[in-house]
């Protein structure tokens, strides 16, 4: 390969089948090849810098030289540098990791098992909740409770749980998902209804939803403490408190998709305690590895444990898992990004930085084209209106979101387009300075763009 | 943590759920906790060695200690430690393997995306099929053709695709899956069938099923050129040359799950090249990235990129991805992987001592216990029967394939029991000498395994 006749965006083009990923855009602007990072910033091949302030895919959030995770990669790789955990093989850096992860869980936890990824975890436990009840002679239990706008992963099954519209592309959700209410006050709750009014109207149309199912027909219940992909939805006050007791009531297992939340986005060590969400199984992923290696994981209380081992007893085995999952280098990294972040002073960091990335983000509330800006510790949202006072979306054509994206990248800063919101989830190393200048970045860009749209729009 | 406190043994037994692990064996020898590796060798904590016969999962195929693969990641950790491929964003070792893996493709393939995982790979596919018939007016096709014995991963779909019996234990396969016949002379052909006319007589049932099912649900078939964890199961001459015209009268692609041969385990760089199987979609995994980091890729060929394609131009983009699929790390590892593997010699290997293993294996096969010694390259198995004349099957109850490996363990040579059958999968770095000493060791075990059953039925 001669790389001096072809770009490195001409050979992208074509040699790569692209991934959520607009081909329109790719088609106007190319794409774009990113190639060193430094603390919170990334540098693409013409050497322009961006502040990553979506920290990759809400994962790198340790930034992108954090050479002692890199140092424990080359130490593990020249100790031991990949094994399974399949016919009671084990790695001590899996064990140790496994430890770990109980010692932190936001409430009592049994027993863990680890995966690739967040996508692939959902399905273990997918899988693990149907081999429990046909094993307790409920074969019927098979349906999955998700919420609308909830992001669950790409494989078949969490793209089922996923509650966007593209999924409809693969003709899901099937019929095995059963999708509730997304519980955003500002976009659904009645006029001069409370949080926790709305919360109670919420738990009472779960119950109303569950009854009409058939509880003898639901396998569990599937919930990020906050949505992420969504677009940053923090539930109203009161929302897991009240719709818990209706689950219990059916015996419906609760899973909390831990995998943005997780190890210290929302300021918590976890999502759960943000939001007083209490699982009977966790899924974790993202910064558990700081993103330096793919790795996901699933935790069982003591309940879920008893139940599935009896159910595994009967097939002499749990017959389910992945051939890297538990891999000794992503277990070691994964150890070392949840020591920095809980001992070297990371989750201290965010408690810090957050609540002054929040109130930023609320002062750009006040913004004549912001609709609601909202968001936890180090995940934020601005949804931009065309009307504030009735809260009308922009027409899609406007694509608001990508504007603003688009001006950011222009002036070094990345964030994520989503509709006519726009998504932040700064690394967790992120400092003040840094948060201003992001805020700052915003604030001009939403005057630009909103005096643009006007101008189109008269 | 106090390591002096309780052993990693029972450390591993406190925190861990065990994935593809027989509880009672578990209950009987504790886990096995490996900590270290040389070669084609792997270390307990005892200190106690083993040859590693099946290369871990089929996936660890240049052994335990390449540094070649460590210092490509420690230079990538160092230069760009993460990234995703979202948002026509992406890095030059993404890019590098994605032009590497198109290069070397056993049929000329257009555009190639990655994954965390052969499990993924093949929900990815299962997505793009399903897509891209919708798209182009055919949202019935849905159904997905598999192989009784077939092994195609451990989410959700994968699992339905998987034809082992253990799949039940999820209520699995669900409606979208038709499972075939599983190709394996030896067992399935009529006595004095040739290959020829076996291969033929399953292509007219392929064409029987396709009819009954009608071809306008179907979206795709699935296979592995050798099938893995089925038990090495080679196709009868001819099988893919007369299947292929069947799914080409019908429109129904075909995708070589090349998770465990691609990369050289049958002596060909893929098994497709072995078996003459001309792919529409490869999936790829395992050899990739030689088990030092979670690997998988879907490479498409030019008609299912352009169907995709034109598929995706309808949602805007492909509405799929994984966080971390095409990792840098991961990519850079891989790259070298296959470097090593077709530059430096490993094929080379692979077709030196291949021929000596599967004669060895053949030898084997006169030991009265062995009804069939199979495979090719380095990848084959022993099925083991209480009659050679009539292939009847040890009862489980003889534990027979527990028995072996548990045998050539002590001797310090790991294999895999699969029911009354082992597979090996030795490393691509295996010498002559370490092949020998498997087949010797093979050899002695089966007399004592021999002599002990016939006691027991005595």
């Amino acid at each position: 390969m001669d790389t001096t006749v072809q770009s490195w965006e001409r050979r992208e083009l074509g040699s790569f089948f692209h991934t959520f990923s607009d081909l329109a855009s790719l088609r106007e602007d190319g794409p774009a090849i990113v190639e060193k990072g430094d603390g919170a910033y990334i540098f693409d091949t013409a050497g322009k810098r961006y502040f990553e302030g979506n920290s990759g895919l809400w994962n790198m959030t340790l930034g992108f030289s954090e050479t002692r995770l890199a140092e424990v990669a080359a130490r593990q790789y020249a100790q031991f540098p990949g094994y399974h955990t399949f016919f009671g093989r084990n790695s001590k850096p899996t064990i140790a990791l496994a430890e770990r992860m109980l010692e932190l869980a936001p409430v009592p936890m049994s027993r863990v098992f680890f995966t690739n990824s967040g996508s692939d975890a959902n399905e273990s436990v997918i899988k693990l909740l149907w081999m429990m009840w046909a094993a307790e002679g409920q074969p019927r239990r098979r349906k999955l409770l998700t919420r609308k706008n909830a992001y669950h992963g790409a494989t078949v099954m969490a793209s089922a749980l996923t509650g966007k519209d593209y999924v409809r592309a693969f003709g899901l959700p099937n019929a095995e998902i059963v999708t509730l209410d997304c519980p955003h006050s500002w976009r659904f709750a009645l006029p001069g209804e409370s949080d926790e009014d709305y919360s109670a109207r919420l738990a009472a149309r779960l119950e109303q939803q569950i009854v009409a199912e058939g509880p003898e027909t639901i396998a569990g219940m599937f919930a990020e403490p906050v949505m992420g992909a969504g677009g940053v939805i923090v539930p109203p006050d009161g929302y897991f408190r009240m719709i818990q007791p209706v689950l219990q009531r059916y015996g419906i297992p609760l899973v909390a998709d831990e995998v943005i939340c997780g190890f210290g986005r929302t300021g918590h060590l976890w999502g759960a305690q943000a939001v007083g969400l209490r699982p009977d199984i966790i899924v974790a992923s993202k910064s558990m590895s700081a993103g330096y290696f793919p790795m996901g994981a699933v935790m069982l209380s003591a309940d879920m444990d008893k139940r599935a081992t009896a159910a595994c007893e009967l097939w002499e085995e749990f017959p389910h898992g992945y051939t890297t999952g538990g891999h000794p280098v992503g277990c070691a990294i994964s150890l070392e990004a949840i020591r920095i972040i809980t001992e070297e002073g990371i989750l201290d960091n965010i408690r810090k930085v957050g609540p002054v990335f929040q109130a930023g983000l609320r002062t750009l509330a006040e913004h004549p084209m912001v609709g609601e800006a909202r968001g936890l510790g180090l995940m934020g949202a601005l949804e931009m209106v065309a009307d504030k006072k009735t809260k009308t979306a922009y027409a899609g054509e406007y694509r608001v979101g990508d504007r603003i994206a688009k001006a950011a990248r222009d002036l070094g800063f990345i964030i994520r387009p989503l509709g006519a919101s726009v998504v932040l989830a700064p690394p967790f190393i992120a400092t003040l300075d840094q948060i201003g200048q992001l805020l700052d970045v915003l604030k001009r860009i939403l005057d630009d763009v909103h005096a643009d749209v006007n101008r189109r729009c008269a």
